[in-house]
């Protein structure tokens, strides 16, 4: 029973353990940049950049899981994916020497949006199969399948 | 086989992205705050709620989607929808001018301990289940329905 | 069909309980602290350590859900255990009148890293059973459940 599960799931699996890794990237780097103690400026503003990440990255896991289990995990996971694109530019922006060009809590909003929608559709389409009998399932994974292209639009 | 499963999660899917929701309005909130200079406390306040919100989230949502995959959804997404209120209520009152009337950590107590409570009534009743052969499941969840009427009293 | 489910996920929803008892016993030691407004600096070390343990808790989380779910949930149930000891320590070890000796972003880097390759370990292995037709799993199930014990050597 469990394999059927984990092909449904793998997919969302891989891109949770890259966000691991990320996270773990993320801490080594406030970690590294805590103990040069001769710039603090520098340590505040990736303590900071840190910081909004991970105050994002419970929402953020939530979403992808939701939207994954509701609908389709191939869309789910490609927009986790540009997700941790978006906070990898976020947080190299953030540490960067120049003045930060991405402030705000909510980066790679877009991405979350669109996942939000994912689930939304999902519900939709499960009342709809439990209560009309119809079912848009492969229609909508092909629209979503085809909409997440469009993410990669900047 | 996945429609099994969306039919057993779906309301914890929908209470999943109320909370969403929640944590963008906050985050909005705070980032609106930020860019008022004028005011440092104001800013001060709602970063400090948002943090405190903020670290509560994960416990919550683990919380919360064990008690509904061990046991039942409807009473799990109930007391999700009740913390959810407690936290904008919470939120809101942090926000005002007036000095903050709610402090600590941990608000929705009492949720929290009721969804721990279910978690824990559904493994023991697997467990009964799986070595006494008894079957307390229907019953356990009409007390459980029961009971999460009761969280409405204040 | 849920009660399937539960056998599988049993051990992974108790440590998650376990996790969720030990959040709530640091939360009441920082609001006790904070209540106490003698001395500034313990209730600074105090928040700090709750914050660094709240920060790297989602993270914790999903590796240890995904490596129950692609492979196994006993050892990824035993290191969960391992990692609440230590985080346990690190937060009695940060929050004493000596310096603080386990300092870092990351502890329990060992039982995290471990977690990390149970999910690899048990994608690889599903996709050489979808792509090949042969099953490691009960081989690999067995390695890591030896694994897992290594874990305890200090």
């Amino acid at each position: 029973m469990l394999s059927i599960v984990v092909e449904h799931i793998f997919l969302l699996v891989i891109v949770t353990l890259i966000s691991v890794l990320q996270n773990a990237f993320f801490a080594t780097k406030v970690e590294r940049e805590g103990k040069e103690h001769n710039n603090k400026t520098a340590f505040e503003r990736v303590s900071c950049a840190n910081r909004n990440c991970m105050d994002s990255y419970p929402t953020f896991l939530a979403v992808m899981w939701c939207a994954g289990l509701c609908l389709n995990q191939a869309p789910a996971a490609f927009a986790g994916i540009i997700y941790l694109v978006a906070r990898q530019k976020y947080f190299v922006g953030y540490m960067g020497q120049t003045c930060q060009s991405t402030p705000g809590f909510l980066f790679g909003k877009r991405v979350l949006a669109f996942l939000i929608l994912m689930c939304i559709v999902g519900i939709f389409n499960f009342l709809l199969v439990r209560y009309l009998g119809n079912d848009y399932k492969d229609t909508m994974e092909t629209i979503t399948n085809a909409a997440s292209a469009l993410l990669l639009i900047p």
